[in-house]
């Protein structure tokens, strides 16, 4: 018996969402998209699958060979769980380039997958809103898909003293490239030793062995790497839309290879979550790939884990609160008939009502109610049924009143 | 060159929502959500990789040896993409049985794969609608499940004329069984036949394979299977929540094994959808399988592409509707950041606004708010800054009114 039972876990790294957590969930995922929605940005989506092919090219190198959920499907296809949205969004805006109209603004809320140890803030699977405008070559792209980062935060509740907007640009970095003469691959290999900075502190033997006698020389010039001019005009046009926790700091590189210029991360300024929370930012050749034209393109992505850590460490989660409004006792079988039929008048009121199927006593249905924190409880009996006549009682606090049936649904409105 | 070209189409037997697709999917996931919501259910979630084993006992044959995408991760470990949710919400109300509060009304929107032909009605990869109800034993379940069932398809704008319900019961099925003493294996073999048989007209042939000389004996039985009293009650009490358009048909039997009592499937009445819509039954013995005491279920799943092939067919489905309500073109680079800051504005009065980033004509950049169908469209230039006058134009039909700033939004509301 006991060898073919079966285990009640989740696959590794990956999360059960039971309803209390749903909720966390669907309120950040509600925030997010009205968010979106706000700045006229349009809901997209795409399977999970993607043809392998589609990372093989401009993602990062580690991603791509060591944290991939890559398989071959039963038709010898290698398929791939995406790891990112960007390369799904560059597909499907260079699938239909000449039909769309830019400049683009669109959004998503997906699931991503990466192969690595689970870990605080990193798990096998996460949800992640992406936001992305396509078609604007200059600074105003970078000023609204960073507004919108930090209109999201503050619809989450968060003061501007709770994060920090830490911008850099890429270009300073490539033109210290040129400067040093760094091949193709050692340019690769560095950006990922600099991204993961934070997570793993920078080593400078990794630094040496990578760059040689050409370390020293690095360091001094990153270090006196400053500020450019269109990165002081950004802080200062943020500052215009309200912006005003945004920093230079030419330390900022994201992973991925496909960034061309300027590019942000947010930071938790709490000390509690050190390593940064979401960013993003410019990749002008991501289309290119698809032998299409160059469509200029800057866009983040923002994960659920770390943001809920955020919204954690910052008390900014909302108590849980279940969508049903009233429960309906039943004394009797036929009881339990009218009250199928009573919440159907009361659904088509837009009231959320659960009915008692229980043969259980009276008591033990409203312990139900109240083990679900349902608001309101009316129980249904002969008397109820003959007088049309319902008490209502309000779980928290235990009022009463007695109200006719077409009294219901203004009654709970009026008192949620 | 040629040869480094990524090919733009997804992977095949997936779709790529576009905006306007995905508002089709968001406008029926937002109903079946506020449908379920309204009979008390509570939003679920999981991940789509499950370990393989959850998928080896009591699922079809059928899908476990053909149908699934089953793969070996870098650990060594096999992992499915669920092809249906039923096992999975079993595994999580077995893991916590003990904490929750039954009964439980549970439903979730979430993914499934199978590994088979693409076709019409038939993807690899669909989304679906799982309610479920743990801990009711009798028929009240039922009438629950097939009333939701039946609200949803009425908050589509279904008319019960448009769709039949069929219900069945599988313990006609069994002491069928029983009397022909068929065994375990051609039991199962013979409710993947029935149940195919709407799909592929049933073959004689198959049938005759499988019973031998039981095969007369067993269509003769069939035949003169007639309804039970259980189902009578249930077709009774269905009338008396509202729902007329149910029927009895022996000749549904759902393919998954894991099914005990009453089953149901929903068909259009049209002709144009000759496959059943969706549809559920009572599984009273899946959580034995965890070790666990029996827990009765009743549930159903209902999918996207079946279900939009049916509001398509009754000519049900929304317009398209961009949630932009507002566009505001801009004059110069001042202009742009003035627009930026009102739209700032606007927004926190909960009116979604896309800002011009373009440099272009006037007449282009109100071709684009045209292009997308935004209803109302603000044009801003200096002397709109100075001024703090602002012309409204309502694209559709061309309606202007000058406006003062704090106006703006009331005007909105009261013209969409």
């Amino acid at each position: 018996m006991k060898d073919t039972t079966l285990g009640t876990g989740a696959y590794k790294g990956v999360r059960d969402f039971y309803p209390k957590d749903m909720y966390v969930e669907r309120y950040m995922f509600d925030t997010m998209s009205r968010a979106a929605e706000s700045f006229g940005y349009s809901e997209y989506g795409a399977s999970v699958l993607e043809p392998v092919e589609l990372y093989k090219s401009k993602s990062s190198e580690e991603i791509v060979s060591e944290q991939t959920y890559t398989f071959t499907d039963r038709g010898g296809r290698e398929v791939t769980l995406r790891p990112e949205m960007t390369p799904t969004v560059a597909r499907m805006v260079a699938a239909r380039e000449r039909e769309l109209t830019f400049p683009l603004r669109w959004y998503t809320i997906a699931n991503m997958f990466r192969y690595e140890r689970p870990q605080r803030g990193r798990m096998r699977e996460h949800w992640q809103l992406n936001a992305d405008i396509f078609g604007v070559p200059d600074i105003e792209a970078e000023v609204e898909i960073i507004a919108l980062s930090s209109s999201i935060m503050k619809a989450f509740g968060a003061h501007e003293s709770d994060f920090e907007i830490r911008v850099s640009d890429r270009s300073i970095l490539f033109s210290l490239f040129d400067e040093l003469a760094l091949s193709q691959e050692t340019q690769k290999q560095l950006l990922l030793l600099l991204d993961k900075k934070d997570r793993a502190p920078h080593s400078d033997i990794e630094l040496e062995k990578l760059l040689g006698d050409k370390t020293s020389a690095f360091r001094e010039k990153i270090k006196r790497a400053s500020s450019s001019t269109e990165l002081e005009l950004l802080i200062k046009r943020l500052k215009g839309v309200g912006v005003t926790n945004a920093i230079v700091d030419t330390s900022i590189v994201r992973a991925f290879n496909y960034y061309t210029g300027i590019v942000f991360e947010v930071f938790d300024t709490s000390g509690e979550n050190k390593r940064s929370l979401f960013g993003g930012g410019r990749y002008d050749n991501l289309l290119e790939l698809f032998g299409k034209k160059k469509i200029p393109a800057v866009g983040f992505g923002m994960g659920d884990i770390t943001l809920r850590d955020f919204l954690e460490t910052h008390e900014l989660l909302p108590e849980y609160v279940p969508r049903t409004d009233l429960y309906l006792c039943t004394l009797s079988e036929k009881a339990r008939g009218y009250a199928q039929a009573l919440a159907q008048e009361l659904r088509a009121q837009d009231i959320n009502v659960e009915v008692s199927l229980s043969v259980k006593r009276v008591g033990d249905q409203v312990a139900v109610a109240s083990a679900k924190s349902i608001p309101f409880v009316i129980c249904i009996g002969e008397d109820e049924m003959k007088s049309k006549e319902f008490t209502i009682k309000e779980l928290k606090g235990g009022k009463e009143k007695v109200l006719l049936k077409e009294t219901i649904a203004d009654y709970i409105f009026s008192h949620i």
